[in-house]
């Protein structure tokens, strides 16, 4: 486990400007963030109103009126403001800043004499406070305010909101722990543990540290908390839509059917695994727990290799929107959210800074190029919830297997949790490309961009440049003034096999330690490093435990999984199949799939004869002709971007 | 459309003696009905209790206690009592009858003065009668006690149940129809249709013929009998699980969303639909009305030709139990109840009548030969309500959308209505083998018995001998004492394509009509009919618009189709393959499996490399080896009769 210091990348210092997820920021600041500022306020016409803000301003006694919305509708304000402010480190927006300062002068008008502040039980069962940690998300929102005070005091200088979370995270701190007269319990929706291990890397308050932990020790503990709690006030329950207490009884959706050095599988509700996990795997390197960091690899481990879609999705079921059982990964009826690809990358993230190891960049990559990326639409209006990997359309409105899965992505969400995690996500995308220790800067993501870091107190300006990931070179460029001895650790991906890279013109040949090329030296003004990262189409097959991949095919370039359209294609798309031997041409994308790389191939149609409308069955011989068709592949990131069709990752392989 | 008479068979002049039928007739004499006898009275160890009699002593006034079990418990004395009327047929047994006998004296002790017999009405919701026809089954329970009452009048020349029928439906004769002070409504569990034909066909009462047709004239006329009886009685509902009154606002699900002669599509819950239409065909027939005439054959095309398991199953999902869309037909998670397939076997029979043509025979030996028999484990005391194509146990724990599968049968249900329905059809075969009419016997199954019935006042005695679906040869021999001219119309299957007929060891050469050989001569004593039916093990292929039977292959053998189960082809089956080529050996099976042909073929077995444990997603090559290694297929009814393990039909077919 590395132990050393670890500096979050200060966004401030940091400019990205990828041409690819360059776009995807713009997008954000200037499409997704007024979006949801409007959908915040209820300005979006025909979609379900938010009420968010409104809800503050009644807590704060600025406005008549009831709560309305979800248990957890705050945290749609808070991820909101920390998608803000990471926006605001990428660019500047007095304006934009002044209206989130308002809506941060909101939150401490709205919070209580003792830091409380939560605007469900403040108006709608107010007396009722951490009766119900199992399901009620209290704990959750407490998480995504403190995540936003980290963000905005780091985007800013600004203490208001950090204050306001700190005097929040203190009261916790006092209602929480082993004392007689204190709560014993932990949250049903994890969040609050990653949330105060950032809320202690920006105050240095072991308070926070040692409230994580707790939360984190407690867990799965007997006898049951979520059963005292239920007991305690009369077995009511807020999730009653199943007309039982089902949330509370299956303490394994909630990862709390045992403690912790116990589990050993990615079971229950995907999105609140990996918050977990992330949360834990923060805690484990700041404090050097060995148990809680074999946990860490268990739970990632039995995740990765048994439980993930090729996509970076996870979670394989609608109902509990949850993990089910190993190599059980339906392509049609996945629900792979897109928050649990986004915790998946933070569950990465934290996974890379303890154990310094490109196998889990590798899947944070998977996820963002991915299912991350394909959760928002190209005009940033529209998302998906849930990602499946192959799409009939017409069968979906008449099959209940289906219920879950929409064809295209929708506006908004009545529980919008999706979009406002993706904006913070992609605003903050330098938390990811960079890890930086005091032994070397880790670079897990070829993400085209500037920092500054500091090293041993000298500026190391880098620049990373290129088209990644549909052109093969990087350039990693240093323009510090002064030379700084360090080392750069380069991420070779996992898709790569072949790689060639350059110091100043020259092949240079180092050792390859975990995943990362290590290259020390005292770096100067004008040194030059170029990547060749080869991106050929590879055929991807599955593991032959996986019931639902036998007989198929996947295509991958670089990160980018792709896959079949009807656009492209035709519709009944289960007719086409791709040759084996057939060579990948690649095309550039037009119109809406412009400066993408698609990818045709020889494949064949099964057609059926048109002269008779044939049986069901039919005996000794295919009831069909098979016709060479070229087959066209779009990345799977940008589907549903022309319409609803059909759509499929894994293709049938003709011998 | 055929109008001249078709007469019932009658069973007491029919004997089978099938070497393979005849033991599932033994076996439902001799454990399925005293069996269920038991589970009637509570006497099942580990099981559900059924309470049905005791609902009926307690209306009675024989004894205290309260009502319990569904909505529709009543039917399943009715059913057993119809199973017992039909196996006395077959086989006097006196003690049996006695206790029938019982069970009807209790039936007419509880009968209300006015004819009214409904134990859920009388004993837990007293004067709400007929106020909530879509949702409560009062009709439908009233059409198992008339079909009960056709089978004992019948069996026994006893009138007890007869009268008890018609007081009853004399009642509902009077309740129901287009007066101003009766209800113009109609069941929301189609079956009172079908069983007012049979009364009708016995009794010769007009009234019973009329309402039959009022309730499918009626049905989806607006404004809607379902939203006004629900408005007159509060907006109550009886299946308030969903929360909602879903049943009465989804009106598809009861086939009422429109008239019949606007409907074209097999939808909604496929058991009302099979008894809708089986009531509505047998209507068409006997009215001549060719307007409903047109309306079975759009329904059953629809079913048929676009909805239907290869084995004969029906309905592709558990929520609703229900038809979803066109070639929506999935393996793993179908619904395909037995319940459905024996109304598809009585669909069916009520076609043949009135069309004449061996196609809808063909569908009802389909049904028959694989799920009806497949719905009953082998020790007559286990029974799948559910009949999925494909299983994969290690994961129907943990995915929802496998809720409704069971790996292996059930003892008993709490909703019991595939195991008496199991046991009334397979009692009654003979109404399915034969085809009795004015101008021809029509012989639709190859069921080993022995029949006499009268043409123009002549006995024709039959023997239909041979061990079928195994042995190819079926001999029909005449046994009359005195010759008889006559048509028979030998039913040449839709599977077999190489049929070879000798009369009285002459090759016999005739014109096939409709799918039905016609020999017409004076049948004397002696006469001797051989059919050489070739069932040589074929490959079926499914229709590729079913995307998900493409690359797949499943085998049939006469009308029996095949599958790979674990206990003798090893776990994953996934990961097997058949030969294209492969030559098929037909083995005899031991064990539980004696007497049954099994099939062995060459296939393939995809192998994990065992020395490492592969990722779930691997680069260029399939990450396996392929072994040869032998396939062994078995009837598909006869799986999980060793043990719960992984199924499937279709299996991937090598190059």
């Amino acid at each position: 486990m590395y132990l050393s210091t670890i500096s979050e990348t200060d966004l401030r210092q940091l400019t990205v400007n990828d041409p690819f997820l360059g776009e995807y920021q713009r997008l954000v600041r200037n499409v997704v963030i007024p979006y949801q500022w409007e959908a915040l306020n209820n300005r979006i016409p025909d979609a379900e109103p938010s009420h968010a803000i409104d809800n503050f301003r009644i807590a704060a006694g600025q406005q008549a009126g009831e709560f309305y919305g979800m248990v957890f509708q705050d945290s749609d304000v808070t991820k909101w403001l920390e998608a803000v402010a990471w926006s605001l480190c990428q660019q500047p927006d007095a304006e934009l800043e002044k209206t989130a300062d308002e809506v941060i002068d909101l939150l401490a008008a709205a919070q209580c004499e003792d830091g409380y502040l939560n605007t469900w039980y403040m108006l709608k069962e107010p007396g009722l406070r951490w009766t119900n940690l199992a399901e009620c998300h209290e704990l959750y929102c407490a998480g995504h305010l403190f995540e936003a005070a980290v963000a905005f005091y780091k985007a800013t200088g600004k203490r208001t909101l950090l204050d306001i979370a700190c005097r929040f995270a203190d009261h916790i701190y006092t209602v929480f722990g082993p004392g007689e007269n204190q709560l014993h319990g932990y949250p049903g929706h994890p969040e609050i543990e990653l949330a105060l291990m950032r809320l202690y890397e920006v105050t240095g308050n072991n308070d926070y540290l040692a409230l994580a932990n707790y939360f984190v020790e407690e867990r799965g503990a007997q006898p049951h908390y979520y059963d005292i709690e239920y007991e305690k006030r009369g077995k009511t329950f807020h999730w009653g839509n199943w007309g039982e207490a089902w949330m509370i009884k299956d303490k394994a959706y909630t990862h709390a059917h045992k403690p912790m050095v116990e589990q050993d599988e990615a079971v229950g509700h995907a999105v609140r695994s990996v918050y977990l996990m992330t949360g834990i795997a923060h805690l484990a390197r700041i404090s050097g727990d060995e148990s809680k960091r074999q946990t860490c690899l268990r739970i990632w481990n039995n995740m990765v290799q048994r439980r993930m879609y090729i996509t970076g999705g996870i979670g394989s079921q609608g109902i509990g929107e949850a993990f089910t059982s190993d190599y059980d990964l339906p392509n049609d009826t996945a629900y792979s959210e897109s928050c649990a690809s986004i915790g998946l990358m933070m569950f990465a993230r934290r996974m890379v800074e303890m154990e310094g190891d490109g196998q889990y960049a590798d899947v944070m990559e998977r996820a963002l190029y991915n299912t991350v990326l394909g959760g928002m639409s190209m005009d940033g209006k529209h998302f998906f919830y849930v990602n499946p990997l192959e799409t009939y359309p017409k069968a979906i409105p008449f099959n209940h297997i289906y219920e879950h899965v929409k064809p295209v992505r929708q506006r908004w969400f009545g529980c919008a949790c999706c979009p406002p995690n993706i904006a913070r996500t992609l605003v903050a995308l330098g938390h990811y490309i960079f890890t930086p220790r005091e032994d070397a800067l880790l670079i897990n993501l070829y993400v085209g961009n500037s920092l500054q870091v500091m090293v041993g107190g000298k500026p190391l300006d880098i620049t990373i440049s290129g088209n990644y990931p549909w052109d093969e070179q990087v350039t990693i460029s240093i323009n510090s003034p002064e030379p700084v001895e360090h080392t750069l650790a380069l991420r070779i991906p996992g898709w790569c096999d072949a790689l060639k890279v350059t110091l100043n013109g020259e092949v240079y040949c180092g050792a390859i330690d975990k995943g990362y090329l290590h290259i020390h030296r005292s770096w100067a003004a004008g040194d030059v490093i170029t990547l060749q990262l080869p991106m050929p189409v590879r055929r991807v097959y599955g593991n032959p435990l996986v019931r639902h991949l036998a007989g198929k095919v996947a295509l991958q370039r670089g990160p980018l999984v792709y896959c079949l359209e009807q656009a492209d294609n035709g519709s009944e798309l289960q007719t086409l199949s791709l040759d084996k031997g057939s060579e990948f041409v690649e095309v550039a994308g037009t119109g809406v799939m412009a400066n993408k790389i698609l990818i045709q191939a020889q494949g064949h149609r099964q057609t059926l004869d048109a002269s008779q409308d044939k049986p069901l069955y039919q005996f000794d011989q295919p009831m069909t002709r098979s016709a060479p068709q070229t087959l066209t592949f779009i990345p799977w990131f940008s589907w549903a971007n022309r319409g609803e069709g059909e759509m499929r990752i894994w293709v049938d392989e003709d011998c």
